[in-house]
């Protein structure tokens, strides 16, 4: 069975039993966002207690307080009223064991999927690479608690995000299902912009 | 009880039945991305049948290929093995409301939250605006299946986007819970780049 075709089947039993979420409407009705990573092991409707209809959820590599994730969750505010914002990056995350220019390098050789091997990424082959990665800003992580931090100070300081909006910060470890708070971006979320 | 302490709790019985999920690699098990809409309605672990650990979900406003998405999307298939992406949009999209001189000219006045009425968004107040939104390309969608094609298309022609990675368009939708597939967009994912 091809993926689409496992994707498709799974999505039948899920509208078959769809209930009352056709009556839900568009505005989060517990009207909050969470800003987090793509990480396979994460399912935040499943470790915040999120049902369909009740939050905004805004993923990328990292979790982190990117242009794109600004524009998202300013217009979750600006048209869809959520007044709360929580950043939550994990334990283990590829974006740990990356920089800029190692990504950029293992690019230009090659497309290919890497592997990590003895601490650091190697390429599996060496051809049709694209020089392209020099300018991608990758938003590689060195320091995680830190990362949650400088995130919610970029929010804090952005000119479209409003006082009022409440902004936290979380760490999640993949190892125990544990959201650990961030006391040092509570108070960065807190401080005058 | 605070939105903070409600996710808390949530999150302490997620954490006590964490069980085997503490034993998950970084790697998706599915080797496959989910790209979609940040919207509160939309979850898709349930909708697409995925457990911890299946697959990356990568989620903004719109489910739009943005250039925060690409950058999720190829450090997923270069240092975490996925082969094949999924661009899921939906009916019903607050992004269709929009244009970006509207989003710019609201939040010119005020950065409160606005009201849909009457067919297009009024603001609430008219104070404490900012002119910072007429320089961001808030990627609002004219036509909801043009824009899964367009997006398709966008990531086939990236140069970072290796020819051997498969693209698909779907769209959900809200009332039904069931996922269409988009054959323009099966096409435009076929394409050569």
């Amino acid at each position: 069975m091809s993926l689409r075709d496992e994707i498709l089947s799974a999505n039948a039993c899920y509208a078959a039993d769809f209930g009352d979420k056709s009556k839900l409407s568009s505005p989060p009705a517990r009207h909050f966002a969470i800003l987090t990573c793509m990480d396979a092991r994460m399912d935040p409707a499943k470790f915040a207690g999120l049902s369909e209809g009740d939050a905004h959820v805004i993923r990328n590599a990292g979790g982190r307080a990117s242009d794109d994730a600004i524009r998202s969750l300013i217009l979750s505010h600006k048209l869809l009223g959520t007044t709360e914002w929580f950043v939550i990056h994990h334990t283990d995350c590829g974006m740990e064991s990356i920089t800029n220019d190692a990504m950029a390098e293992l690019l230009e050789e090659s497309l290919a999927p890497a592997r990590y091997v003895d601490g650091g990424w190697k390429n599996t082959q060496s051809e049709g690479g694209s020089p392209e990665g020099h300018y991608i800003d990758w938003l590689p992580i060195k320091d995680q608690v830190q990362s949650i931090v400088d995130d919610v100070r970029r929010l804090r300081a952005h000119p479209l995000v409003p006082r009022d909006v409440r902004l936290h910060g979380f760490l999640f470890d993949v190892k125990t299902g544990d959201l650990i708070e961030i006391p040092e971006a509570r108070a960065a979320g807190r401080q005058a912009a």
